[in-house]
């Protein structure tokens, strides 16, 4: 056992009792009017924390209109060691006891070996796990990296100060890896690394045919229904076995190596739990690739809504005069969202007939999707920090989501970003009773502090 | 100048004056708590007046819950002579000054040669040129037909009362033929008849892949998305050239005869006119057919409304539980509408994946489709009849329409219907300002006169 882990082991219950204290902030950045202020409490709570740690720099970040960033550092470990960014955020999703907690919320509460209120998992709990990770380092002076750390309180509100200050700080928040500790892991006993994201882009569809929605007794037959278009449209953007018929949409898709592929398959669930899990009769997609690997390594285009003409009880015979889609494409490396947009945006243009007329306009901001590499020397680290954190090698997930602050790391900052979760997808994050197992906060602080350590190790 | 046509010109002043009498009456139907005494009040009206024209039969038949029908008759002309069965309504739509009337809807006003209050064009005037045609029959004399009429008060509010009796009233309501003044006419100086009119099939389709909706990004890719097998499933049903893609479905489609195509030239419309006319930027649909055969003569289907997923602003990534769209065929003679469903529902089924559960269900009833034959001697007998009210041949329509009192006469009573229309599409019925031609009203008479006349004089 290292020095720091000692540390860790020895500050266990300071560390739970320290926790609780930022966990009682209710720092909810959705609500503006009532909790403004919390969120402000909550960043200097944690100000004051690193400062007693001793970072060398620690800075509370305030820009008009938003949430405060916070950031630190401490470059003791000279110019040759690696320099790691830590990220994690402190602000937390609403929570009131309406919605079927069974305490408050913002009142931690010991039950069972876990740990209740808004924020254990997500992320006050995981963000102060690296946190006592790098005091467990700088106070029994073994800190091998230099650190970084990004911390905000908007993460739950889409992170608009992030995206604003990264780009301009890019010397600031130079490093030679991104950390962040705001996922799950398979199981409580099965460490997971999540290695890849997919990207998105989004767009919504608008139709129009006549001038006014028109009686189908007397047009029907003549005009041509833009909800029929829209099918027509929508149908012809898949192929029979479920892949995505855009030409050029494959082009940029990076196969998946068989080393992988059978990384792959430990985690990948049989029909029969995927049945369970979500209700379907039977699963879809292409059948070449296993039902994780169409989830996170193949890219999609997904309906999300349409809307057109009569929805409401009974029959109208109403011809309509508008029929509207929304619609994503999920990428994968190394897509370019900006260009798989122009292909759908030209490849729907070329299919739509001239009955009607076409709308397609981009909904929210692209997000580039990422994978690292498996044998990239961080990956090694996290490999080797939960190996021995869990006593047991991790999985190698690709998920099929997507998280913006990664893409904002990774295009800025030019850094590999490491996912070290230490959550579960059974925590309740969002929802009521989140909680958090105490003993994965404890294997978390370990594996943080292997994770820094092992960095130390691999060749710059 | 017949004995009739002399008696109609002589009133002429007082059955414009008694029409307005009729239409002082607010009958309308639609709004029980207010008007039901007053639809009552048109009905007791309209006996009265048919009580004085001597017919030998007027009841007023009271139906619980339902306004009163009108039955009454007229059956001097013989055992030997033809009997015409004359349908109207005496009800109307609602109206009021805030609906953009200039004067109040229930005050009848002449101006520029027009009648404007509500139910003159729909349909109490229409009903009424009737009465005072067989009135100027009866009272000269010269009526060589059996009259029937038979009149409801519910038309605006889907003939309830009427759907119940007519069923159970076939040989008391036993005729050669059905007529109906409750239509427009081309143009105020050519007339046309309606000779075809669609049938309808109506139903719902629901998908239901996952038990809830699920994150495009954890499942996108192996879940079958309900809304895109909705698309493919819709667009299916129709092949490129407009038609409909089900199998069996054009089987029983009588074709158009090169006599009917050459007669419904007439009243076909040019793209341009009919791109102004909707607003399309272009027509749509079988190119072997023109515009108007295309909804007058063709069977179709199409999609009233379609919803599923998140359709609010902005983007949401959700993967949709369930996808709902309504969808009618209209059809033509002689497809019958029990059998199209039945093989719609077959084929829908056949072509649904397991990867979702559907629900094709049927909303309403039925309508079956109509087309009289054009040397028909019913039809023979209205195409004089307009020809001398007109001094013009009438033009031929198939109408895209369902008129569902149509079907219930031909169905149940096994007679043919004519639709003897005295309106223009330009009456403002159940809008502001409905009006009619004083001109439209006399030559009406007078047509209604000749119709019963030339019925005399057609074989049996």
């Amino acid at each position: 056992m290292t020095l720091a882990h000692e540390y860790a082991q020895q500050h266990h219950a300071r560390f739970l009792n320290d926790l609780q204290d930022l966990l009682r902030i209710p720092s909810v950045s959705a609500m503006r009017q009532e909790h403004t202020a919390d969120v402000k409490r909550a960043a200097e709570w944690i100000v004051r924390y690193l400062q007693q740690i001793e970072m060398h720099t620690v800075e509370l970040i305030e820009i008009e209109n938003h949430h405060p960033l916070i950031y630190a550092d401490w470059m003791g470990a000279g110019e040759d060691a690696p320099t790691i960014l830590i990220y994690g955020h402190y602000d937390v999703q609403p929570a009131t006891m309406e919605d079927g907690w069974d305490t408050p919320p913002f009142e931690p509460v010991l039950k069972d070996g876990k740990l209740y209120a808004r924020g254990t998992s997500d992320d006050k709990g995981q963000l102060m796990a690296q946190v006592y990770a790098v005091e467990s380092l700088i106070q029994t002076g073994s800190c091998p990296v230099n650190i970084k750390m990004l911390f905000e309180g908007e993460e739950e509100v889409s992170s608009a100060a992030l995206h604003e200050y990264v780009p301009h700080h890019r010397e600031k928040l130079a490093a030679d890896v991104c950390v962040i500790s705001d996922t799950a892991i398979y199981t409580e006993d099965q460490p997971s690394i999540v290695y890849a994201l997919r990207g998105i882009i989004y767009f919504q569809i608008d139709l129009h045919g006549p001038a006014a929605d028109l009686h189908s007794g007397g047009f029907g037959g003549a005009v041509h229904n833009p909800l029929q278009v829209l099918c027509d449209v929508l149908a012809s953007l898949h192929n029979a076995d479920g892949s995505v018929n855009i030409p050029g949409f494959y082009d940029d898709v990076l196969p998946l190596s068989e080393a992988e592929r059978t990384k792959l398959q430990a985690t990948n669930v049989s029909e029969e739990i995927f049945r369970a899990m979500t209700g379907v009769p039977q699963s879809w997609g292409e059948p070449a690739y296993t039902l994780s690997e169409r989830v996170g390594a193949r890219p999609t285009l997904e309906i999300h809504g349409i809307l057109g003409g009569f929805v409401g009880e009974g029959p109208k015979t109403v011809l309509p005069a508008h029929a509207m889609a929304k619609v994503s494409c999920r990428l994968v490396a190394n897509q370019n969202p900006n260009h798989i947009l122009k292909l759908v945006q030209e490849h729907v243009r070329s299919i739509t007939p001239p009955t009607v007329t076409l709308s397609l306009q981009p909904l929210g901001s692209v997000g580039f999707p990422s994978v690292m590499g498996l044998d990239h020397p961080s990956m090694q680290a996290a490999h080797q920090a939960y190996t021995k954190g869990w006593g047991k090698e991790p999985y190698y997930v690709r998920s099929g989501g997507s998280i913006p602050i990664v893409e904002d790391f990774q295009q800025n900052l030019n850094v590999p970003v490491i996912m070290l979760g230490f959550g579960l997808s059974t925590d309740g994050i969002h929802g009521p009773n989140e909680h958090w197992r105490v003993s994965m906060f404890y294997k978390g602080i370990d594996t943080a502090i292997h994770f820094l350590q092992e960095m130390a190790t691999i060749a710059q």
